[in-house]
């Protein structure tokens, strides 16, 4: 079994042990409550950027806080300090050791700042640095494609929001995420039998709308990374801005349709991309929609469309690994540039 | 002629105009001088939104202040009204007519925040919702490809980050901008002449770091929906977190490397793909580093490399339009595209 796989299943296990922070966080919102905090900064690359793209879309949902997502090289290459005056700075790197994530972080602390790392590895510069430290508990993570660090990372965050906004509805819906992960690791047999279909694309698009916007970007980046096929995402209300031209029959798209306040505009997309007798892979609770696919999976329901998330990703990172190795690829080291050079 | 390549050269005469409004720009400042702006909140979508990319590096870098870019669905989806207490709120849309921008905008007011927005069209409802307006003074854009509206989009930003930060080397380094872009245009018969060898691509790479990130994303997507042909891009520093992995022999990257402190960077990233036998296609003004490519094209040297997008993207938006032309494409008809698109 390839380690990718294998940590995909570890994930429900992961969240659980996530769990125990419920105490740090309470510190962080007791710090928080000393300033007045009137936005949010998060810094973070790659995957763990693909986390802090949920972590904006719940702080500013639930909290009505507007966060903003670094572009980290303003600090770097620019080298221009940011007022973090009344700004709560959070910092996200799997390994902890992402260079520009420590330098925000660092700056931040400086100017007094209340400030939030999140990693998997408590000793790590990045942990070292912020005032207040949040682990993933996810072991070691093998597979060169992220997938129960990325899992934790949003967790974390749900976590975090779901105390600071003392949201009881999501604290309840978040302690079954575990279980409900479970649960859509039963849909790998599923997928083992229905990538076959997608041996030999070389193209895909992502869609989704608000929340899931976050796993769009994460499963194209699993895609591309372990197939080395170009998978694209968008939101779908930015796909109709002028990507949309794009699309072609030879181009499948994967749709995350959830149940929520985005259903009625993916709704619409899939019936749009229909007409124009484009293939769908739909990834939804409402299995209305999968007569629109020859290829649908199914998640579960949720109360709240904010930790849906949780089981679509998992879905999108099941899909990754195995089209991988239905292409004969090993999904756990992407090919390094080396190979990629036939002729120098 | 297309309508695309006529307004790509109108450029230089709507940037002058844009000079006019001065006036307006320091009434937003005095207001903003009012209250304690620790954030501002940018909401766009499509082209307005890789605008809205070039004025967060641009705050961020010369202002130090935290940018945020919005994410609309939260409000039009989720229904949740941010807290814009000492946050600035800027809504950009050429037909001023996007709802989810206006919604932002409208919310921001009603809470007191000082709001501006930029659009092509003063009597548009979201000129008319913000507080302030600057106009784009570009005329009707009939091609359905955004290109001068873009630039004036970006124009604007830049006079008001340099008249609120009292920034004098940057207001003169726009005062050149206009007669610069005239010069890029003059690069045109080159475009011309070397475009025929990228008839048959069907994918690209565009790469930047800094401030001409948002050039590569706007340079990508006019590729995309004038060309229907998947161009992706990346800042340099995430394209080494994983999609650097998708690089392939028949897949020409497109890189900007202008003078400034992104250049060390890109150098690299070019000495790094050459090594690997990957074609690149170099914008820059920096002549020794054509050597690394069969198609490259000089843009005007600059005091400051944030107004080299000016000239990068002049570059993109020609050679977009000369592709489509050769491909046998209508570039002021991408297929499925309404030039107004009303995302709720």
């Amino acid at each position: 079994m390839v380690k990718m796989w294998k940590e995909i299943f570890e994930q429900p296990a992961v969240l659980e042990k996530c769990l125990s922070n419920t105490a740090i966080i309470h510190d962080v919102v007791q710090a928080l409550k000393t300033q007045e905090i009137h936005g949010v900064y998060i810094a973070a690359r790659g995957t763990s950027d693909h986390a802090a793209v949920y972590g904006k879309y719940l702080m500013e949902s639930i909290l009505g806080i507007p966060v903003a997502l670094a572009a980290s090289s303003v600090l770097t290459i620019y080298q221009k300090e940011i007022n973090f005056k009344n700004t709560f700075v959070i910092g996200i790197s799997q390994s902890g050791q992402a260079a520009d994530v420590i330098e925000v972080v660092h700056s931040a602390k400086k100017q007094g700042a209340v400030t939030l790392s999140i990693t998997n590895t408590a000793d790590s510069p990045l942990a070292k640095e912020a005032q207040f430290h949040l682990d993933c508990h996810a072991g070691v993570e093998e597979s060169v494609a992220a997938t129960k660090t990325f899992t934790a990372q949003m967790f974390l965050l749900a976590q975090f929001v779901s105390i600071w906004a003392a949201n009881k509805h999501i604290t309840e819906e978040l302690i079954k995420v575990p279980e409900k992960v479970s649960q859509t690791l039963t849909a790998s047999q599923e997928i083992i039998n229905k990538v076959d279909r997608y041996r030999f694309i070389s193209d895909c698009f992502v869609l989704a709308r608000g929340i899931n916007y976050a796993v769009s970007l994460e499963a194209a980046l699993k895609i591309k990374e372990t197939n080395y096929i170009r998978a694209e995402a968008f939101s779908s209300s930015d796909f109709q801005h002028g990507p949309i031209a794009a699309i072609d029959r030879n181009i499948p798209v994967m749709i995350f349709a959830p149940k929520g306040p985005s259903l009625a505009d993916m709704t619409e997309m899939i019936k749009k991309l229909r007409d124009f007798g484009i293939e769908l892979i739909i990834i939804s609770n409402q299995k209305e929609l999968f007569e629109y696919s020859p290829c649908s999976f199914e998640i579960p329901n949720t109360e709240n469309d904010l930790v849906s998330p949780f089981f679509n990703v998992v879905i999108a990172q099941m899909f990754a690994c195995q089209l991988a190795l239905v292409r004969g690829l090993n999904p756990d080291q992407p090919r390094g540039l080396h190979k990629v050079t036939i002729t120098k």
